[in-house]
Formats: C-alpha cells, sequence, structure tokens
C-alpha cells in the first residue's frame, strides 16, 4: 500500500465544486471513479481544496492509497486519457503514508481575475469576471494590504460555517493589471468558506470608490459577514498552487 | 436606410463556423436571427472574414443595412444582452453606403496559439492546441520569414477552393513565446482558405526540427497542397482584427 499525490488542475465551469455531492457531477467524483477503474481497487480521493462551484485550479492536490504497480510518477500519463478535457493531472508521486493534503501546514495561493473593459470577451468568459468601469488597482492594493498578516477573518466568511477557528494567516496579497485583466493573488496559510471571494468583492468596492482602504480595518474588526462586501462570481476565481511546509 | 458596421467577438467552440450553414449554428446565422428580432426588419450581415468551425475572433467585422432609428453606435449596447455569452458586439458604427467588408483593401491579423507543455491546461483547452515536445521558436521565426511579402500561397490553400489567384500579400509574421503560450501571429492582405492553420502546422514542422526554415521557398515554388505541413487544429486559431485601408 502507497500514498499518491495528485497535482489536478481543472475548468470548474462544468462542475458542481470539488467535493461529492448527492446531485451533480464533482471533480473528486470523476476522479474517485475514473481512479477505479483504472486502478481496480476502489479509490477514494482527499483534496486539498474543496473548491466552489464554478472555481478554477490550477494545481489543487488530491492524496489516495492504492496497491498499484503502476510506477506513481506514471501515474498521471495513465490516469489523463480516461479523464474528461477539462480535468488534467499534471503531477503524480508518492508521499509518505501519514501526508494528509489538509492537516499539514501550507501555503495556498488563489488569483481572482476581473476583465476591465467595456464590452466583454468571449474567449475570457469561463475564467474572469466582467466588470465595467474605472477600477482604481492602487486603491485595491492598499485595501489589500490591511488583510496581509494573521487575522480573525470573520467578516470574510460567509455564514453558517462551523469552524473551529476564523483566524488565518494571509502571507501575500498583490493586485496587478495588465492591459484589461486585474488579477488578485492571495496566498495564505488556509481559506474560509468564500473567504477569496468576499475579499475580491470588498476590494472591488475599494477599486470603484466606494471604500476607502482604510475601512478594512473596521470591516475585521467587526467579525461580521455584512461589513464585508459582496461575494464575486465563482468563474473569477482559480486556485494555482499549494506548497507543503 | 443606413449601413451598420459591427467589431464581432466570438469563442467558437460551439458553432459551425462564421457563414450560415444547413445544418449547424452559426455566429452569421445568430445575428441575423438576433438583429432581426431587435430590430423588426429581415436583417442579412455581411462578414469580412468566414472563419471555420471552432475558429475564434476578437474582431471580425459584420456590415448590414437597416431603417432601424437606434443610434448606430448604441446598436452594440442594444444587441448584447439578446446575444449568448460567447458572442458579444465591440462596437458598432454608420458606415458609408458603399463600405464591403470583402470587397475594401485590409489587413487582417489572425494568431494561432500552441500550449507547449507537458500536460495540457483545462482552463486554456479551447484556445489553444496543446503540443508536447521542444518547439524551437527561432526556426519558427525563420521559417515563417520566407513567407512574409506577395507569393503564391497555393501550397498553403487546402485543396478544391476555386478562387481567382491564390496570390497574397503578408505583411507580418512573428512567432513569440511567454511562458508556456507559442503564438504566431499573421497580419495579412487576404487568407486562402485553411492558410494560417497550414502555415501553423508547417511552422510547428520548422520548430520540432522536421523541417528546415530554407525548405520554405521550395515549399511556395512547388504550388501544392502536399508540399505544405498539415493544417493544424481549428481551436488554436483566433482572428484578432481588421485594419480597413
Amino acid at each position: 500500500m502507497k500514498r499518491i499525490k495528485l497535482i489536478v488542475a481543472y475548468d470548474g465551469t462544468n462542475y458542481s465544486g470539488w467535493q461529492v455531492q448527492p446531485n451533480g457531477e464533482t471533480i473528486e467524483g470523476v476522479l474517485n471513479r475514473t481512479l477505479s477503474g483504472l486502478l481496480h481497487e476502489e479509490i477514494k480521493v482527499t483534496g486539498a481544496s474543496r473548491t466552489d462551484a464554478g472555481v478554477h485550479s490550477l494545481g489543487n492536490v488530491a492524496v489516495f492509497d492504492t496497491d498499484t504497480r503502476i510506477p506513481p510518477e506514471k501515474i498521471a500519463y495513465a490516469l489523463n486519457p480516461f479523464l474528461p478535457d477539462d480535468i488534467v493531472v499534471q503531477d503524480s508521486c508518492e508521499v509518505s503514508g501519514d501526508f494528509h493534503p489538509r492537516h499539514c501546514d501550507s501555503r495556498k495561493t488563489y488569483e481572482y481575475k476581473i476583465l476591465n473593459r467595456t464590452f466583454p470577451l468571449p474567449t475570457r468568459r469561463l475564467d474572469t469576471y466582467f466588470l465595467y468601469g474605472k477600477l482604481d488597482v492602487e486603491r485595491m492594493q492598499a485595501a489589500g494590504d490591511y488583510l496581509v498578516g494573521i487575522h480573525d477573518f470573520k467578516s470574510f466568511c460567509s455564514a453558517n460555517t462551523a469552524v473551529e477557528t476564523t483566524v488565518r494567516r494571509i502571507y501575500d496579497l498583490q493586485v496587478e493589471r495588465q492591459g484589461e485583466v486585474i488579477t488578485i493573488r492571495v496566498t495564505g496559510s488556509g481559506f474560509l468558506y468564500n473567504m477569496v471571494r468576499i475579499i475580491a468583492g470588498t476590494l472591488i468596492q475599494a477599486g470603484r470608490g466606494e471604500l476607502e482602504p482604510e475601512e478594512m480595518r473596521e470591516i475585521l474588526e467587526a467579525r461580521d459577514r455584512k461589513a464585508a462586501g459582496p461575494t464575486a462570481p465563482a468563474h473569477g476565481l482559480t486556485m494555482t498552487g499549494i506548497d507543503f511546509l
């Protein structure tokens, strides 16, 4: 028996998120079914980030145990031909039997992409959130700077989630414009439910001038979801990768 | 009666190309139907580039005549809410009554995008052609340089097309790598059927070392489709814009 780690990229458009649901196809469901068929064992993967419906990934991590004799690094090559085009395993390797992708310390990076121009672009409709009107990237960065560090992010967590603590650490938050695309890149120790999308929705308010960057301090202190901005749509969000520390 | 010019962007994935077909949905068909409904007149658009099934556009041009009282520059705003997400008009304006988008001298630009890495990326599967293995961009550029200028491009034209002449002018051809994406950008006076895709397929052979750049001269001189490389897949191709001279 060995434990295998997969790096999984997907376009989340056609899925009900990562985690197996009673209704709707999920990334986890497709991986379980496809791996079980390939390896002739019942496989259940454990994901690092249980991304929401419509959220994309370049480098989510899934782990599973197997008795297969396929060399660990060949599993990606063996598996991909049986996966749909919108899910592609980027790497496979063996990890120690006690490695758990959610119980390890890690740095996760997400990117929220805004397409900021007069009309939507059909070729970017699946991975960017279209927003017309002036967005001041410097103000967005100034607002985002207040979130870096260790904070109670209760205001940036969707209601009715039962977690032990809403304290998280953001290592880095960068807001960049490249042409018509504004990217909010956040690296953190972990994220609460909808946290990156609520950060994006709040930074958009700052970028539009509806919010002063300094108000971020009060929003954090409020520890109340209603203090922060709206939850930006899922399809602008991509999980770009995880570093295990 | 006035003549209106539209700049039309689309993701060609779900269409049987630009031109109305007996079977299958087309960009032209959607525009005709949606404009006719909006303007309460029977509208038939004329396109500048009749792109193939699966080819995308950032700036194709469509022209039509109408009696509408909607101001020309407002037509884009009025039309977009009735179009599917994968077709978005970027601009509308009035042009003179003798303007015809295919009979005017113009410079058209196409980009062919190759995703060059070990595994496909789900988020780029619709607008890039995935190709594993070493591609030498300098060799591709050196091969492409032979195509710039006025040439008989018969070798780069799919068989059984009846055109008066297969002589075309390429103003510029650039091959660039940005990270894992190689872009072949071609600007020309007009393009024969499948011409950009055959150029891409041939430059890929040069990039792989299967063809010496100098052989491009012989391929042009052969005036025979069989002399050139394969037709690269449609989904890597995007029409980026047209300048009318």
